[in-house]
């Protein structure tokens, strides 16, 4: 489908184009990075590089989502206000960091809460447009998840938000793995489409290939970003940008009634969270590290393995993922 | 189709294996690479990086590769020989730089007379199975070449083989690149077997499938590869890497006679040898250069760019010029 293509084609170009336009912007407005006095001393050289760079992939992904798409296309428009709404919150968060010189930004259960509510309202709206039934990975079956449906999709969302955050850790890192994770995605979509089409859901069908191209577009313009952001970046992405794609990547996945592909696709995504929780319960319950730091890249950085590496390898391992989700589906 | 992601995945974890167990091996035998005494000065720290690593990717594509092709696969063989015939060349060359201590290998017509050699039989080869026309890109159109086939086929497989070899001048770019692109022929390949299975030409079909999975293991290997050769490189793929890399996939786009879409995913390597073939033009008639150092990807450097940023953004114009390519067929 040529759709799909001139949406990965334009999102990049735009992206490039406002790349361009913004980041000497981005550097007039001081909108540097703090970076947090606790990890790799090799990153205090990072300081000052700006952020809040997702604003540059977050319009063209809308933009050429919404223009690329045909017939019926609601969840789409869902899908992108999922990825809008994730995306305040990270630049309320990065505003803060950054205006007020507060390394941390909002707190916590602020970002939590705003996250919920973002997740309770789009789980509520899936749930009215494609059911209570997830399908089970390298399975032919569905899973009725019925009330618990709202909990449970609201736990990955959330889940899924924060862990492309803690990704977002080393030069393009986050916008790599995203960019092979939402190319996936894309085909997955595209290949679900076709196949609801055949059997005569045609609304349906057009849904989904709409979300291939909203997914395309999040490709293209993680391309995009990734000419600016590749080490040694000279911008990052902020809260902005990896609550936005983490946002983008989760809402299509449950529209497809997928959410259970995203351990296995987006394990880099899952493993950079667990080894934050694994570390934190062991040093409180044990007193002992489990790694050297975490999230687990900055464990293999501090291994003394060279920051391009590590994202290579994290890159790659993605692609290895994703081969593995598509024979699941 | 299920073979595909299986042939990328295992010549993956294949190269990988290989990886470790042949680098700390190349390294005892101190096959280290010795470095071009005219390129930038940055590249001298590269020397005594272990070369050849080549052989690393070479075996698993051609054991994945026929031990997962299934009836018809003459081509993937014929595919293979030509793969396994320019490595040769490559190793030859290899091996005389880096045991004899000469910088420059094999004199260079030397090396032109055995790819001419292996480009006209498998010419010859070509003309014989799949005839003398080759498709037209953005058209529907073929162009019968008569027996001007077989100097053009040369002329494009000695000119690509070259090319590659070109392009691995930087860390993971000429593995980078060359992934991207035999998974765009990949998936070319898998597209056009299905098209003529449902013509009716079962044979035909086997045999573009079969050239999708030496493709796929293609992808597989350069990215199991690329883990040990992406900035600062472990290993050197060597011009045994190299010429097998740009061999494969030349002979598997003129199988599919569609040589004419490489100009097109294929951009990177021509943008290399243009730039070293208008330098040398510049030079010996002007006397002025137009690049700071050819191939292009040092004058980037040479401009200031680091060396990952601008392998990034070669792979970047890559997947591009891919999917330009996808809209060409």
């Amino acid at each position: 489908m040529d759709r799909i293509i001139y949406s990965v084609i334009i999102s990049f170009v735009f992206t490039l184009a406002l790349g361009v336009a913004i980041i000497p912007m981005l550097k007039r407005l001081k909108l540097g990075q703090s970076i947090r006095d606790d990890g790799p001393k090799s990153h205090f050289s990072k300081a000052g590089t700006p952020t809040m760079g997702g604003i540059m992939f977050i319009i063209p992904i809308v933009l050429v989502s919404l223009a690329l798409s045909t017939r019926s296309y609601d969840y789409t428009i869902a899908a992108v206000l999922a990825l809008l709404g994730y995306g305040a919150i990270g630049f309320t968060d990065d505003f803060i960091k950054v205006y007020m010189k507060r390394s941390l930004g909002l707190r916590a259960y602020q970002k939590l809460l705003g996250q919920i509510l973002i997740s309770v309202l789009f789980a509520l709206y899936a749930y009215r447009s494609v059911g209570s039934s997830v399908y089970v990975p390298f399975t032919n079956t569905e899973w009725n998840l019925g009330y618990l449906y709202i909990p449970i999709m609201v736990f990955i969302m959330v889940g899924t938000v924060n862990s492309v955050n803690l990704t977002d850790g080393l030069d393009g890192l986050a916008s790599g793995v995203t960019l092979i994770v939402s190319m996936t995605i894309s085909i997955i979509a595209a290949f679900a489409g076709y196949a609801m089409e055949e059997s005569g859901l045609i609304n349906m069908g057009h849904n989904y290939k709409n979300l291939s191209v909203l997914a395309a577009a999040i490709t293209g313009s993680c391309l995009g970003f990734l000419r600016f952001n590749v080490h040694p970046a000279k911008v990052f992405m902020g809260d902005t940008g990896s609550m936005a794609l983490g946002g983008g990547v989760v809402a299509i996945m449950v529209l497809l009634r997928m959410p259970l592909l995203l351990p296995i696709i987006g394990g880099v995504y899952m493993a950079e969270s667990l080894s934050v929780i694994l570390q934190v319960i062991s040093f409180k319950s044990r007193g002992k590290r489990i790694f050297r730091m975490s999230p687990i890249h900055h464990h293999f950085e501090l291994g003394g393995m060279p920051e391009t590496r590590v994202v290579a390898m994290f890159m790659i391992a993605t692609v290895l993922l994703c081969l593995i989700g598509l024979l699941a589906v």
